[in-house]
């Protein structure tokens, strides 16, 4: 039902070292016209190549700057309701993979839409943050970067995260709370407001702002593009 | 914070072809003592081994056996408590992870000692499935192989998990109730029995047995050994 292997694959190794050696006996045959030397070295250079191959792989492979197994990261974007994090998250995701990572966006409203029934007690949302950081770190430790937009509005689940994953960077979009209001794209706030929601994070639910922030994003006067860019500065891209 | 790239790096390419193109000078001056006709080969010879390289490159990629990007699967371990699903599913990703692939173990046991307010109603009990499902999705999706062991009595939430996944196998650990009562490695079913746990899988809670498990194993008379190797082989390795 499955493949055999990912492995490097041998053959194919020995058809590119046997395709070099070809090109090689076919450029000595056009400058010398001496059909017996071009052959004798395609043979030698073939062997020679074989054995090239695999001390050039073994020396770029010590070179940590050039391996290709690099520590990916948990990236935990934390903030009010409409502070930006789903649309920074999602332009960050993509800028990991334009640069050929592997990346996963985590979207609070996305992944609620999978699991319907989840609670806003204070004790459902730190167990469902909890959750997402375990699929994160999992994620993290398969080598894949992960973009987790969560309110996640109490310290103890945030730092449950952090302590999971290996390479966690927490990033505070802090948006005042008067300028999500004021956006309210999806009307969250009028209807908190009018008690039509309750447990709502910044009106009736505390945010517990974090202290140790590695980045922090305010998107009041800053476009979409700036503010991605700011997190990617600080992630070190 | 993070390194830069994981792209296979074109430098890399030119400095092999550049040493393979020395080695063709090296032995084509060794051949005929001319050093003009040397240079002019592995001058050419280092242009064309450029190309040749991608060309290579393209059409190996072009054969899906050879291709590294291999779809890997979702392999759903479901059975009674003390059915054997833990120890085959630890000896199944070993195997898997032993042939090269990335391979993450999901364990009921485990997963349930990260979040231990998980309950065991039937509700409680699909909705932790779900979760884990979409981890392994999720897993499954940034070529992770997921073996997961997990009682999942009912088939409403294996269903869900299949549809979730792109390539799902289903094995049934159908060790039956008497075996797995008589071995009670855990003591769990005599304290189920003296009625010390409720809603236990087997006495007082109900076990929806696969109709169309792509596998199924009992380990009344077979070793760990022989029934990892039985899933290997259902799974075409």
């Amino acid at each position: 039902m499955f493949q055999e292997s990912n492995r490097p694959s041998i053959i194919k190794i020995i058809s590119w070292c046997f395709l070099a050696s070809l090109t090689t006996a076919a450029l000595v045959f056009a400058f010398t016209r001496e059909i017996k030397i071009a052959l004798a070295i395609a043979g030698i250079d073939i062997v020679l190549k074989l054995l090239l191959y695999f001390v050039h792989e073994k020396t770029w492979s010590t070179i940590p700057f050039w391996r290709k197994d690099i520590q990916p990261g948990v990236i935990w974007l934390t903030g009010l309701s409409g502070a930006g994090k789903s649309t920074i998250g999602e332009g960050v995701c993509k800028k990991l993979k334009a640069k050929g990572f592997k990346a996963e966006h985590l979207d609070g409203d996305k992944v609620r839409d999978i699991f319907p029934k989840t609670g806003f007690s204070k004790e459902e949302r730190n167990r469902h943050i909890k959750r997402v950081g375990f699929l994160a770190s999992m994620l993290e430790k398969n080598n894949v970067f992960v973009v987790a937009s969560f309110i996640s509005p109490y310290k103890e689940s945030r730092e449950f995260v952090r302590r999971l994953c290996n390479n966690y960077k927490e990033v505070h979009i802090a948006t005042p709370l008067e300028i999500c209001e004021q956006r309210d794209a999806k009307g969250l706030y009028a209807k908190a407001r009018a008690g039509k929601i309750t447990q709502f994070t910044g009106i009736d639910d505390p945010y517990e702002e974090p202290e140790m922030a590695e980045i922090t994003v305010d998107t009041t006067n800053q476009s979409i593009e700036e503010s991605v860019g700011k997190v990617m500065k600080g992630l070190g891209f």
